[in-house]
């Protein structure tokens, strides 16, 4: 059973402002349940459906935050169009102090949810722990981006910054802005360390974070498409610089 | 002005067999109209806003098939959340007969429409003239394929076959199959032709047609995620073999 004061919350954790309020956000699926178990984050509350829970080896505490719900109402607290067995609300982990990075992505106003999602994935692929996000960057806690991470927001730690103030005032290891214009990416080599610079999906990066990169870097175009979709290209350019 | 039989027709035309039947499909916006105007596929009917009617120089012929329709006649039509100033109804192109391929990309059962409408993008990108999709590879025409392909659907030329057949029947390039344990991608070097096999999001590659490839490639992980996006994938593999 599931109260109506649990609903409006569980719904009202879509909209950022609350979700940033309330610092929880919630996650769905056996696959996300999963890595989340794995990882170091805090889980406040599962929703299952008993098939589910009668799969489980239960975890240390598991069960104590596990409540049993019927399908329709699993449906009124989900985001996906087919609800899958079981949803969870975790914490949100406290990430005020950017650490030193040695690879990182950085992604100045990606709006897409997928997108965001597809880059997260790659990150976690390349063995690349940090996210740095511009402000109007999207929120990774948002249900489609975290749909779209398959479980790999639980291990590369993402943050939100000015990416400006963040460039100008540390020390950083090389900064590869991806343009239209630049070297050929496949005239680099292999690097140990570097932070890409992803821009967004129509304006590309802002001219005054270029200018504070020590590469414009591009993928070699043969034909005719005009651009390369942002989570596409920043596949190619991890593999390249990091593969 | 649109007739209620107008609207019934482009509605239906989101429904994969009656799109077929009538071997019409609908395009949306500016930059897609744009593209198709500058390729040889057939446009039956534009309905457009009177803003965009009077930015156009009209071609030949286009304003005879244009008709003007309100804001809230164009959102009837449209299958955008935010309906853009044009929709058009475009002519299937007839493509009965594979031709050679010397560069192709070939799709096993791929289901996410944005997945598909990357990889037409990426395709084009890389100067792939081609791609052969199983049957139960999504549609090319549905209108969440065709923006995302950004107006690239114009330019790369689709088919639907039995790959089994298709592998079979015919003499090809060398054949790369995307798998989890192949040769690091990295080792090789670029091509002049191939024909590069991605699976299913989930399931991958049909076995079957994996045994029909002359190389199983992979692209070398060196962090914790399972697997990439299908599209991201893609990307990462054509610019390492075509790029």
């Amino acid at each position: 059973m599931i109260s109506k004061a649990q609903v409006k919350h569980i719904r009202s954790l879509e909209d950022k402002k609350y979700r940033y309020e309330c610092k929880q956000f919630t996650i769905e699926g056996a696959k996300m349940l999963e890595e989340c178990l794995k990882s170091g984050f805090e889980i406040i509350q599962i929703y299952a459906l008993s098939n589910w829970i009668h799969r489980q080896q239960p975890l240390p505490g598991m069960l104590t935050v596990t409540t049993e719900v019927s399908a329709p109402e699993l449906s009124r607290i989900s985001n996906l169009k087919t609800p899958q067995e079981v949803l969870a609300v975790v914490k949100m982990p406290q990430r005020d102090h950017l650490p030193a990075v040695s690879k990182a992505i950085a992604l100045d106003q990606i709006q897409d949810p997928g997108n965001l999602g597809s880059i997260i994935r790659i990150a976690d692929w390349y063995g690349i722990d940090h996210l740095i996000c511009s402000m109007h960057t999207a929120d990774v806690y948002k249900s489609k981006v975290l749909q779209a991470t398959m479980g790999s927001i639980f291990r590369v730690q993402c943050f939100y910054t000015d990416l400006r103030s963040f460039f100008l005032e540390r020390s950083h290891p090389d900064l590869y802005a991806c343009v239209l214009d630049g070297q050929n990416i496949n005239s680099l080599d292999t690097k140990k360390e570097g932070i890409i610079l992803i821009g967004n999906e129509g304006r590309g990066i802002d001219p005054e974070l270029i200018a504070l990169c020590n590469y414009k870097i591009s993928i070699p175009r043969i034909g005719h498409a005009e651009s390369l979709n942002a989570a596409v290209a920043t596949g190619i350019i991890c593999n390249k610089l990091f593969g």
